[in-house]
């Protein structure tokens, strides 16, 4: 435990996360890829803030932006700090399978303590969907109203932002999958299953629209 | 120039990175991260190969899942070395959009310029690209071949490497869209254009299949 906690993929180098995801480390994972993924979407959108403030033709939007620019900052930084909450939450959930399960009271003892570490296993992906659902909101004025020589850089936003999205959702799904509480697992689905029927049209109208002005 | 080769962002944090991005300076920017998803949608991949070899009940595709492993490390190492070639790419760029433009022969000067390094600047883009499309069909294998226990990782794989592939594709268009030579800009977006066409329904369907696999 102590030693996770010191251990921050936030720290490690592009090069060193790409290379330890690809191994069969349990950590990091989908979860903590998607993370990562929502906080370089979020990042992007607001560079397109960054490059629309202090600028005379954009200076009727620059309040407007600058608090989105600081909502974004908040989600890319909560994102990233999500990535090592992926990596926390894996431990107990392992350990939780290894458990014995040979008597009934062995039964009911793991039965007891998957109920518990499925639940924060899902709490994980489903705080990743919601940022990156946040972060869309963001990205779409960001689109609408910030400086167009960055709209490219919107449309990449949208489109990482909605795969991050994606991404998370698959870790919920996994998580309920194994859970004995069926209602609890179909009220989790019913949740994902909500945010992305919502956002990832969002996300998808977003990048089209900027396919659309760059194909003009 | 010297500088800019010194800077690798491979070695840079995860931090360091989204940090930077959100800036207003030039790199990295939408290239530079679509490369990045790429690159972490292809390990994902492999980690799904990673968790299938050495399984005796995966034996009899342990040898097709080594070799595609082998191909997507060298796709993750392509694509991580293109979050740097797109940089490369921009300080060029940036400069001769600065160029002079007030006399016939300026203008000249500028328009031969702008030919060379548009070209440039749509070069690495397409790369990454043509990258996520091999990524994409290494994970249709490793989704459909791999270990289940990890098809949610291959389900997130598919839906990153989509994104790479369409933000990509952005970073062509913005290009193209400013380019003097139109006979050459419609061939690049149509070669940009069919591999969307192709790769980003193999991705959805990807993706599909895992969630439907999942919700059963």
């Amino acid at each position: 435990m102590e030693e996770q906690r010191e251990m921050s993929f936030r720290e490690t180098t592009l090069n060193g996360f790409v290379s330890q995801l690809s191994t069969k480390a349990p950590v990091p994972g989908g979860g903590g890829a998607s993370a990562l993924v929502g906080a370089v979407g979020a990042a992007l959108g607001c560079m397109v803030g960054s490059l629309t403030v202090g600028k005379k033709r954009y200076a009727a939007v620059e309040p407007e932006i600058r608090a989105l620019m600081d909502r974004s900052l908040a989600l890319q930084d909560e994102l990233l700090a999500l990535i090592d909450g992926d990596a926390e939450a894996f431990a107990p959930l392992a350990a939780a399978y290894a458990l014995p399960s040979a008597t009934e009271e062995e039964k009911a003892h793991k039965a007891e303590v998957m109920a518990v570490v499925l639940r924060d296993a899902c709490d994980v992906p489903m705080k990743i969907m919601d940022a990156c659902c946040r972060a869309l909101e963001l990205t779409k004025v960001f689109a609408e109203k910030g400086s167009v020589i960055a709209v490219s850089d919107a449309g990449v936003s949208a489109a990482l932002c909605t795969a991050a999205l994606k991404g998370a959702s698959l870790n919920v799904y996994i998580n309920t999958k194994a859970m004995a509480d069926r209602a609890l697992a179909q009220t989790l689905n019913a949740q994902a299953d909500a945010m992305l029927a919502e956002y990832v049209p969002l996300g998808e109208e977003i990048f089209a629209l900027v396919r659309a002005k760059l194909n003009k």
